[in-house]
């Protein structure tokens, strides 16, 4: 009999080229399989491991979800247990519970919390190098607020898109782009129904573009009526962002209890 | 003429093999070394650079203070931009300030403080594998409590120094072993007017080898008396340990302005 469980899963992706399974690099999926292989007694090539997002190389997470699929009667703390021990520590398996049948890591997702974290800061902070992106000039927030708003809704997100993008329509709905101030950091939040790849780290360089003078709040209109890229400011980089959720409206988490309680970084 | 300037410098210890310098290591020291020798336009070998405090490879700092000698004609603005330029960005000089004569970074020291932090929790916390130690088994935190009050005052601390320390007295005096619970996290904030080589670390060790339970909290008092580290607890390992603060209070800071404004992970 097969089993299907869903788990949600933490790392500090620095040391991975993304969540993706590549036959030559470290990624997150790739260590998962590796452990589940060896859990599970089967083929690498044969671990039915899905999730719901394909992070970037050097992107963290909080709260990725995946779901697995396996025939030997295991508990879900058994593969909670197990797949922490066989894997390195900046991977955590946080949660694991079990799946309907209908359940699918990707296809069920309904939506994405993203949060994006910078320096603002005469010098780099030392302690945090892969987790915000250090930004020296002074950021008009409310002009980055003004032009983050504007993004909110249903929009083609042409010119927020990397140029290997290959989905096949770009339109997407976004709900919220939020800043967030604490001392020195500022937090960019992005929530939306799904995105196009580097279409967060697209939206939060542009939004310092803007916020940092080099080009207006209406830019954000420019670029959302003619989709071009080059337009747009740069993709920041990678370690500010933190997948933190994953929406399944139609399929709520059962139980907190193995969270880990805080945001740890 | 030659100048005097005194630096606060914060770093993330992860890639470093400590402060100190050493020929064929990476170093906090060497690369500030190198930095300044690049700045002044002397050799290497001639930067007069002095730190306060040897922290160990691996271990974190917010608050090492260092001195800097030199004969050129350079603001202390000059001297922490040029660093910062010339140094990787996990090691920040936070500040730069005109010391006197009489000041020395070591020597004038008269207390420090430092900062070990524990995560509890079943699973280890991915995104601060490099910042915490990860304890297991629950913690009984009153029994750690009683027993850190037990070192506070003037002891010998042979018991809790490195085999290979080289200090000629083992007596030391701490002001302050104090708990502070956050969540599933636990400080260990550790206060004295010097210490010895893995002190604070052999500290850490036995309290938490005592809040486990493996011995009582008068193992405290019998390592005080017999000095025989072997009954103590292990090492804790370097990444949850972090220089806060060296006092020099016959020298006081003149200035906050370049602070990083706030504890960054």
């Amino acid at each position: 009999m097969s089993h299907k469980v869903r788990m949600r899963v933490a790392y500090e992706g620095t040391r991975y080229h993304g969540w993706q399974y590549q036959p030559h690099a470290a990624t997150v999926e790739g260590e998962l399989r590796r452990a589940c292989a060896k859990f599970l007694n089967v083929a690498e090539a044969e671990v039915q491991l899905q999730g719901a997002s394909r992070t970037d190389a050097g992107v963290h997470a909080l709260g990725q979800t995946a779901h697995l699929i396996y025939d030997a009667p295991r508990s879900c703390w058994d593969v909670a247990r197990a797949l922490n021990a066989l894997t390195p520590d900046d991977i955590c398996v946080v949660r694991v519970e079990p799946a309907s049948e209908d359940f699918h890591a990707r296809h069920s997702a309904r939506g994405k919390i993203y949060r994006y974290r910078l320096w603002r800061h005469r010098f780099a902070n030392p302690l945090q190098v892969n987790h915000r992106w250090h930004v020296r000039h002074p950021l008009d927030l409310s002009a980055m607020a003004q032009a983050g708003r504007k993004l909110v809704g249903e929009h083609d997100f042409a010119a927020f898109r990397a140029s290997d993008c290959q989905s096949a329509t770009t339109v997407r709905h976004i709900q919220r782009v939020e800043l967030e101030v604490a001392g020195p950091e500022l937090i960019v939040w992005v929530e939306g129904s799904a995105f196009l790849k580097y279409m967060v780290r697209n939206i939060v360089g542009t939004l310092v573009m803007i916020g940092e003078g080099r080009a207006p709040v209406s830019r954000m209109d420019e670029l959302l009526a003619s989709g071009d890229r080059q337009r747009g400011g740069q993709t920041a980089p990678p370690g500010g962002l933190t997948l933190m959720t994953v929406h399944y409206p139609e399929h709520p988490w059962q139980a907190d209890d193995l969270d880990l309680g805080c945001d740890p970084v």
